[in-house]
């Protein structure tokens, strides 16, 4: 049984929804080892979030981006204002798609299906470089 | 420390919230065999998805339906169009619910609530046979 | 590999959103011990939820109510109403913001996000107390 932990720091991103499977997979060298197992992306903030979803068209993430912004509207009665009108907004959407995603590793690899991808949604106007921390778990290939 | 991955296949479905529990545990015999662990189901796909909820009444799951198709409409300002006016709210609804679930194993048994079931949300008009794939862990109740 | 189970029982509360992270930390002494690992904390209920969200300002969590009750309300063509007006909406908020959390542990702590704290969402009037089932997995930090 082995276990890495591991931080990844994500650049700043525009507000939207950004594809950052390879980023993430890349800092990951040792999920090619792990014979069967999982990995655990956790994102450390509260007006940021994880999802998977489509990973071919960019419109699927612009829509993402276009209905948040209609179903959590800036313009509400929100009582926590006094962060900006994107803040409160921001936690909403964050705990709608969640702070981590639990991915099976199967062979060396994220057995994610073919049209799977991890999305970044960054939910603030101006986020900053985002902490995640990451957790794999499982068997190697060939234990040590 | 024992590891099991496995292939669920679900048969197509139509559009709604079914209930799925005895089909996955059914396919899960060695689930029986663990002191305690964690089951994963993640479903490989972007436009159907995973949840826990009441596991008595078909009103309940025709009431998630009824409100997924207001809270994510078909007549909205998308622009990915080109798969039907079905496709992006199905991925938006996917997210909502999300991919995978994490239930806790306790003697040889998932440890759901009284009420709680699986859910398979399938999104799409059309969606077919949708893939899982389940990896259990944990400990044996008597290590080999 | 250290497993421990605990059952976390939560005094009843109002409906509304509670900050719990303490409580439910103070529930796992075990957590101290062990250098990496995951706290998977799952709720038995499919009418209250958990997510991760900020810890500061208790104006976020009153916030997060009044955004629930108009994106599920009460006020709606629901079939599923002889629990009264306020269980189908539970059930559906319940499934939005997840019946579980998985929490990365370093070093004898949960590495939360300085801002990031456990939030209880009791989504009934009267919901009563609430079980959680914690699962906690990993290594000891000196191994026994």
């Amino acid at each position: 049984m082995t276990w890495i932990q591991r931080d990844i720091t994500l650049k700043p991103r525009s507000r939207g929804v950004h594809l950052v499977t390879s980023e993430i997979v890349g800092a990951l060298p040792e999920l090619r080892d792990m014979r069967v197992g999982l990995a655990h992306l956790f994102i450390r903030h509260t007006s940021a979030s994880l999802t998977l979803n489509e990973n071919a068209s960019p419109d699927v993430r612009r829509d993402f981006e276009s209905w948040f912004n209609v179903a959590v509207p800036e313009d509400f009665a929100w009582t926590h204002t006094l962060e900006g009108p994107d803040d409160m907004p921001a936690h909403i959407k964050a705990s709608l798609m969640g702070p981590s995603l639990s991915l099976p590793i199967s062979g060396g690899r994220l057995a994610l299906g073919t049209w799977q991808g991890v999305y970044l949604c960054e939910h603030r106007d101006h986020g900053g470089a985002r902490s995640l921390l990451a957790t794999l778990f499982g068997e190697l290939a060939s234990p040590a």
